[in-house]
């Protein structure tokens, strides 16, 4: 399925509830980024793995930093240079599966 | 268990080994840095989900980013401010564990 970059019209609609939720659209770049805290290690890598089997359903796949209970996420869609649905409907899935084990 | 800094020593025996194999010295930090390549996303995560096993077996986690095939791991004993034996040992987990799936 081909997705183009996301219109106005959808970054009114579906961006802005996760703008609202802690992503933020990075400065120099078309990609939304949180910030993900869990009690230990593997509350962190539980959560990315249920992420990693989304990503890999979806074939779109996040950048991502991990240190201990700490994962930061940043999604972009590199076929269109730029934000996709894919990355709106990616990120909803985030925010669901870190609500199980966050801090 | 506790373990110290690495000594002069240490450094000589252990460390050497893994700079030969692709770890280096991180330029403003004593930890050691290496970057991963796989066939793909699959292979990647699989190898991580290896690594993430062991570390926390050890309670000794590293500090990683991936996209897509790409793993870039940091290593480093944040007790000890530099590294340790768990560095070598975890390490040499990472890169043995890396030979399965390696691009």
């Amino acid at each position: 399925m081909i997705v183009g970059k996301l219109t106005q019209e959808e970054r009114e609609k579906d961006l802005k509830p996760l703008l609202s939720n802690g992503w933020s659209v990075q400065q120099n770049r078309d990609a939304i980024y949180k910030e993900f805290l869990f009690k230990n290690f593997n509350q962190a890598f539980g959560f990315m793995t249920k992420v990693a089997l989304q990503a890999e359903k979806m074939d779109h796949h996040p950048e991502w930093f991990n240190v201990y209970n700490k994962v930061n996420i940043t999604l972009s869609s590199h076929d269109v240079n730029g934000l996709s649905q894919r990355d709106v409907k990616l990120a909803s899935f985030i925010d669901k599966a870190a609500k199980v084990g966050e801090n």
